[in-house]
């Protein structure tokens, strides 16, 4: 997707006979062929969309493609209006505000989709957030940057990395807090991946995402870019965190543990949710009321930077009847560590024990979580699951499925040796271990 | 994991060593090496453990495993005590109870864990469920059998239909009701499946399991079996069903649609959950609370039994940097239908979107499911989900992913026709599809 990219989607012949026309999105225009007129708002196409269409809004409401022929003749009538991208001047910064940064990397929220066109526009300069949100100007004093303008699908462990020494940077140029926006879909893989990169920061770092676009009346985007702003730059722990409604009304945010967080509805404003930990904080009223003991405060000097996210991870679900070809093929192709999402406590098919055992002899990291999402994974209760300790699979307590694959992806990249691997995988690094631990009576061998 | 060996997990020498002793698991025996003796109770082993150890555990209450050695001598002390083993003789049929059926497929609640020894036992004959349930006298005149011994973890799309065909048959000798007991790990699988090969049952097929075994205090297997022998034998609906505590407490149980359930918790007792819906019934101081309209009736005449699941469908969650190899691999290895689990509304990255284009094109089944649980796909907001419908992928509203999974194990075995699958895919069978469909606005193609 190109950012303000006037013909968003055209491409050959039909982006040729529009840019002849001097026709943008969003223009009234006429489009002639033969004898046939068709009037009415030049729309934005999608990227795999047949491009030998042009396609017009007509004033009744319906799309209509017209097929680019030789014969056609198209006419602007009236150029777009775009009031949003004439923000009102940027209001004096107000002395004493701490100085919070936010990157933009693409997403609902870094968006106003003009849903009169289809097309999407990134709004994300300091004077657009502004603009959108005046109240920021009296809680932070704001710069803004665009690091990517991708959907959140589309972020690997590569962006990841990108991300990370961003915040770096910044934190080394001395803010007070750093706002990330970010799609909804992969946020809380990114918000994770980021809570080891990042090793107690001296500020917040704060992911922020919108369920709905910020040109609809039940946006949410405002209310959680304000929270967000508001953790960057006023919150006493300096965590990486995530920021979206608690509930569904507008009245409370709340403030989730990167490692933590888990979006768990595909459309509704309180999609996120802590898993298997309260969240850290809720903006009430304005107001940061924190809920978790044992925070990383702000100023804190233990700052360790640990960039690097490795692409030879990966995360697999299990499911009845699946075959071992699944995992031999990752591994076949370089595959170094593999998320298991079992069943129950931790358990996959005994038909699959054997390649895993053949996979971890092979030097390759395999992690139990489960795909039940809450509770923790216990390989002691049963058969299958002690025959999968016994294999060589580690398991990963109560680590969400997701938060294990970004830090798998992220110790890969810190050492070659399998054993540092487990070892890092263990040690909790940012709240993703549970910490509580059942103890198990181990059989001690003799003899 | 073979049911009522004496000598569970032992193989080779220390097998022969004991049975030469005539000692059995349970049993206080001594194990003498040179000088040293171990006296204790034998444990039970598990399969892939070391063979070469006798397993003791001492008074002190740890385990010690003893290498077997040429001079090692086992002596068998006192037989183990199993008084749950001889159960008191089955009370007398009471007169105009239904007649439930309990087919046993293995798992938790099919079993009594004797937690002294590690040993498992079978524990379904009618006979044992009224010595552990003497209460299900009263509800039902009960029938059982054991069809698997197996962990959840271990039944396959074949097993489904195998399970499918038992019930199809004891529908036919006409039984009230059948209960299912289950390991809870891919019940909800199951449940799932069923509710596409037996479509309105004229009697209620109910699945059941426990999260704690029978003879740990805070088991939740009586009160389940309870119930679902309750909702087997008197409910007014004939639904695929599976029944499980709704809350930490004993005092309701929630009667989950199989379509519809679950397992969100590894260990908890209250772990099933109805995903996009409500329970469609609870089961309070005894007494079944319908909770949904439109249930299919006890004594339907629609009944139709469509049986057979195929092993060529696959479940494939998406992760930040999935690789396509992942789906291609599959494929290769004549994988004929995916259920991919994308991000947010129904999303993958774009980078995997050519593959599922040729996939879709050399004519296997693409749908899209959510994995963020809750909610509903909707591929028509965002340019991915626009790429992916064009690319050939099914979205499949709020089907959840588990049981799109099963659905399409048991489409493809109906059709080798890939529209007539996808066509199944989107007709509701069992509940499984939300029904509420939102409009939206197609492009017209004219010229």
């Amino acid at each position: 997707m190109s950012i303000r990219d006037e013909l968003q989607g055209y491409r050959g012949k039909a982006r040729e006979i529009l840019e002849a026309a001097g026709a943008s999105i969003g223009d009234e225009v006429e489009v002639k062929v033969g004898d046939r007129v068709y009037r009415g708002i030049l729309m934005a196409r999608y990227e795999l969309a047949d491009p030998d269409y042009i396609v017009v809004k007509l004033p009744n409401g319906y799309n209509v493609g017209v097929k680019v022929s030789d014969g056609m003749a198209v006419k602007k009538i009236a150029a777009a209006k775009r009031p949003q991208f004439n923000p009102p001047p940027r209001p004096p910064i107000k002395p004493g505000l701490p100085r919070v940064f936010v990157m933009s990397t693409g997403g609902t929220i870094a968006s106003r989709i003009d849903y009169r066109t289809g097309g999407v526009r990134a709004a994300l300069t300091a004077e657009d957030l502004l603009s959108i949100v005046p109240e920021l100007s009296d809680i932070a004093d704001l710069d803004a940057e665009i690091l990517f303008s991708l959907f959140s699908e589309n972020l690997t462990p590569a962006h990841w990395d990108r991300m990370a020494r961003e915040v770096d940077a910044l934190i080394r140029k001395g803010v007070d807090g750093i706002v990330i926006s970010h799609g909804t879909d992969t946020m809380a893989y990114s918000a994770a991946a980021l809570s080891f990169a990042l090793q107690k920061p001296p500020i917040p770092v704060v992911f922020v995402g919108a369920q709905r676009s910020s040109d609809r009346p039940s946006s949410d985007a405002a209310m959680n870019l304000i929270a967000a702003v508001k953790v960057a730059g006023h919150a006493p722990f300096a965590e990486v965190c995530l920021t979206m409604h608690a509930w569904h009304s507008d009245t409370v945010i709340a403030v989730h543990r990167g490692t933590r967080a888990r979006k768990l509805h595909t459309s509704s404003r309180d999609a996120f949710r802590s898993v298997n930990a309260e969240p850290i904080a809720y903006i009430v009223d304005g107001e940061i009321r924190v809920n978790a003991s044992g925070l990383n405060p702000r100023g804190a000097e233990e700052y360790s930077f640990k960039p690097g996210f490795s692409g030879d991870a990966a995360l697999v679900k299990f499911y009845p009847g699946m075959p071992p070809i699944l995992l031999e093929s990752l591994v076949e192709k370089g595959c170094r560590g593999i998320i298991l999402e079992g069943t129950g406590l931790g358990h996959v098919s005994s038909d699959l024990i054997p390649s895993i055992k053949e996979i971890v002899d092979r030097g390759v990291f395999v992690g139990m979580t489960s795909q039940c999402i809450y509770g923790r994974v216990n390989m002691r209760v049963y058969e299958t699951g002690r025959d999968l300790l016994k294999a060589g699979v580690t398991p990963l307590d109560d680590m969400l499925p997701e938060t294990a694959y970004a830090k798998l992806s992220w110790a890969l990249a810190q050492t070659r040796d399998i054993e540092e691997v487990r070892e890092l995988m263990l040690t909790p690094i940012a709240g993703e271990l549970g910490g509580r631990s059942l103890p198990t009576r181990e059989e001690v061998k003799i003899g």
